[in-house]
């Protein structure tokens, strides 16, 4: 349990140094690697190089990094989803495009994803509503896609429960895409991106 | 970790008593509300009522324990899914029904669908690949339907990343699809099979 109080969600963060980019990886390898409750802040100070004064300067407490780690890649998707959908008006763009950004972002988050599902249940309940909270807010960014798109007749209408299942789909990628596979990142997002397409009525 | 021999994947499971199903199910939601590690053999046999003795009897180990959890309710997909494939031939209808098969067995396993995303790091190599065995059983049941069906003329060829990409779709579930929510199960069931076969080009 986290007893601080860490950013809360609805604050714009503040920019994360890149020390704290580089504790935050390795620690996310670490949790990832050997679950957090088995990893303490002594084996994250030797494995990036820090004693536990700089560290604690980073990181604040152990609690911190884990909701920074948590919540750093939402941010980032959040950040990604709003421009596509600002700088796009196409439902088929904006949609290939967020599922390339998605894509991108599991690819260089898959240790904190694996950290964020598996021990989403340690973070107090606040917190905990914090991390719900901005999938809520993704979520949106694909529902604005959907909606704007059936106005303007470029795809059907999409139903809350489509729309979370197919997210679904996307969330659930980080546990078998192999970043070493044959496929490049580019093919699984288009493959991803055509079975939204198809569901939505636009097709390939 | 578990040092015991638990079943393999490949041998047909042994049947299961009664009080061993109404134990897993006990255990599995006290494991998902705590976490494996956090709850010990002892509160494990007070709430089913059961002494040390009468509860290893039935359970064996711990570790065993956690395994048939992760383990049961993917047996019970396989078979209802073999099953489906049997008596069905035409692909709307297997698909169809393997979703709403897929949304029964979910609805009564979340606690140990939990358990087995949380924990499977938690089990020895051996027996974490009879698990990722299971879960490629279960693809191979989908991807024969999807196969078939393409040879047959039915609906498009689907290559593997978009079989896994709607699979995931399906496990990603137990997350959010809510039991006392306001859409049924049927209807729930409908909508994810909809997506497939819009993907699959079959169409609603």
């Amino acid at each position: 349990m986290n007893t601080d109080q860490p950013q809360v969600a609805n604050k714009p963060p503040k920019p994360i140094s890149g020390t704290k980019r580089m504790i935050m990886a390795k620690a996310a390898d670490l949790f990832a690697e050997k679950g957090f409750s088995a990893v303490g802040t002594t084996e994250v100070g030797e494995v990036v190089g820090l004693g536990k004064g700089a560290l604690y300067y980073h990181i604040g407490s152990k609690g911190d990094l884990l909701y920074v780690i948590m919540t750093d890649y939402m941010a980032t998707l959040i950040e990604s989803g709003r421009a596509i959908v600002q700088d796009t008006t196409d439902t088929r763009e904006r949609i290939e495009q967020l599922s390339r950004s998605f894509m991108e972002t599991m690819f260089s988050n898959r240790s904190a994803m694996t950290v964020c599902f598996r021990e989403i249940h340690s973070l107090n309940i606040d917190l905990q509503e914090n991390v719900v909270q901005l999938h809520g807010d993704y979520q949106e960014i694909w529902e604005k896609t959907f909606e704007e798109g059936a106005k303007r007749g470029e795809c059907r209408s999409v139903n809350r429960i489509e729309c979370k299942a197919l997210l679904g789909m996307y969330f659930y990628s980080f546990l078998w895409v192999k970043t070493n596979g044959s496929a490049t990142g580019e093919e699984i997002s288009d493959n991803f991106a055509g079975i939204v397409l198809d569901a939505v009525g636009i097709g390939r």
